[in-house]
């Protein structure tokens, strides 16, 4: 709770994050045996001048760059959705070197289909190139209760390991604490829905933010929620992903109805025919879902 | 187990389909106070000449049209994600009828920006815009076992309810009955994925396909898999949408390793790089998520 930056509302900044393990992994064979008490290290918390309980904080992800020139991919015994299977080694680690392609397109033409790769650069797994397409995988304000391990996401966001976070997307967080204090850190630089084996290529990153304070938001924010350019995501954590997409699907049913004059009945119809439900974690303390409605259908209230 | 139409190996034919309601819904007034016993009607089965257990078929889905004016989303007591929300009506229903855009793009440019639409041609809910993207509900083929509801989703697949299935996919399903009895129904105009409310926009539609069996393929099929064109989808039904996701990513990680040659801790952790799990519907009696891997890191062995 003692900010390391106190930001003015409407404040632009670069926040340089390390890798979710600190360093600790830099070639195939250092291993994890455990998660390590101390993991995915966040920078923060920043202050945000204003900001109240109550309040909206947006977060505008201008650019998400990686900073180093390795990811790393890994197992850890008793972590991941294989966690259980024979035949996958845990521990194990892969390091994904970064490749510049030298342009746009990459060298050999495949991967960079849908334009996200940044000026051609992939990093590599075994032989096969990945365009770069980075994730912030934690990101959140404090709680409202207390001390809660960047571990585990929840309603203040955190470890919601969800692709939507990148360049490009407004991310919406209820405000909890004065300041807000919001920290972000464990990028990936490119990582599956899902989060199979428990992480992506984990890499240093420095992000470009611009926050903003949304004082008395006409509609109350509970858990967070994304704008991507295409489409309004709600996203919810919880024990079971049954509960995480009935908690995502409640608030966008409460936003459709806000937006179109709709009866609860009718968002919930409505939502069941665009978009709809996404996964962003299976491997975390909580899974985290998401519920997407086309930006035609749906604009974020604030 | 009797065949309505025998088919020859690499035949193509049309397959009519009536909305999953069987017609009893025309107006928003025709309420359903519960799912009836006999619902989600499947056209079928159709016997492929050749197709022995352990093979697989190949439904090439070659074109989708919706054969109606309307179609219709509803909710039913006791059905769908949200059932117990005391301010959403059990039972409600809406009409969205099938308005012609008269062109490509449509006449108000909404909606229409995945080229999706056919022709510009939308269903309207509540004044909004839906563009036609028709879903094929129920697909598959006949189990191991004995007769099963079209209902329930599982291996043989049935009730997938998954956004995939539709103009361009090609789905593969193993066979487990001489002929493999192939039957589909339950198409919608529009679904979101996860059909929350428990239905798309039901209508009828005509499917045409082309249909081969694969016999003693290299890879044994134990589940529904899919082309897009775009991705490799293996798609798993299961009771809670963890197990699903589970058999989902292990089926890709047994195709990622087949296809590179990697290990099956290699191809565990690539899976958590690229493309990743998806949600198909969380409403049957078994809920159905699928693992997507983009198509320049993965084809169908067949």
């Amino acid at each position: 709770m003692e900010p390391v930056y106190e930001a003015a509302d409407g404040e632009s900044l670069t926040i340089e994050t390390v890798d979710s393990l600190n360093g600790a992994v830099q070639t195939d064979d250092d291993l994890l045996d455990a998660i390590p008490e101390a993991v995915n290290a966040a920078t923060g918390p920043i202050g945000v001048e204003g900001a109240s309980p109550g309040d909206v904080l947006a977060v505008e992800i201008e650019d998400v760059r990686v900073a180093e020139d390795r990811g790393r991919v890994l197992t850890a015994p008793g972590f991941g959705l294989l966690r259980d299977d024979p035949d996958i080694d845990h521990p194990a680690t892969r390091i994904t070197e970064v490749r510049d392609g030298g342009g746009e397109g990459g060298e050999d033409g495949e991967g960079g289909e849908d334009g996200d790769d940044e000026g051609g650069s992939r990093i590599e797994f075994e032989g096969l190139d990945v365009p770069i397409d980075p994730v912030i995988g934690t990101i959140g304000v404090a709680t409202a209760e207390g001390p809660v391990s960047t571990l585990t996401p929840d309603d203040h966001g955190g470890n919601l390991d969800t692709t939507d976070m990148t360049t490009g997307t407004t991310a919406y967080f209820p405000v909890f604490q004065a300041g807000a204090m919001l920290a972000m850190g464990d990028s990936k630089a490119a990582m599956a829905d899902g989060e199979m084996c428990g992480t992506g290529a984990e890499i240093a990153t420095e992000i470009d933010v611009t926050l903003s304070v949304i004082e008395d938001p006409e509609v109350p924010l509970e858990r967070p929620l994304v704008d991507t350019g295409d489409a309004v995501k709600a996203i919810a954590s919880a024990e079971t992903m049954e509960d995480a997409v009935e908690l995502a699907n409640r608030d966008i049913v409460g936003l459709l109805a806000h937006e179109h004059g709709f009866s609860r009945t009718e968002a919930y119809l409505f939502s069941s025919l665009v978009g709809g439900l996404e996964i962003s974690q299976v491997v975390d303390p909580q899974v985290t879902a998401r519920n997407a409605v086309p930006s035609e259908y749906l604009s974020v209230p604030y």
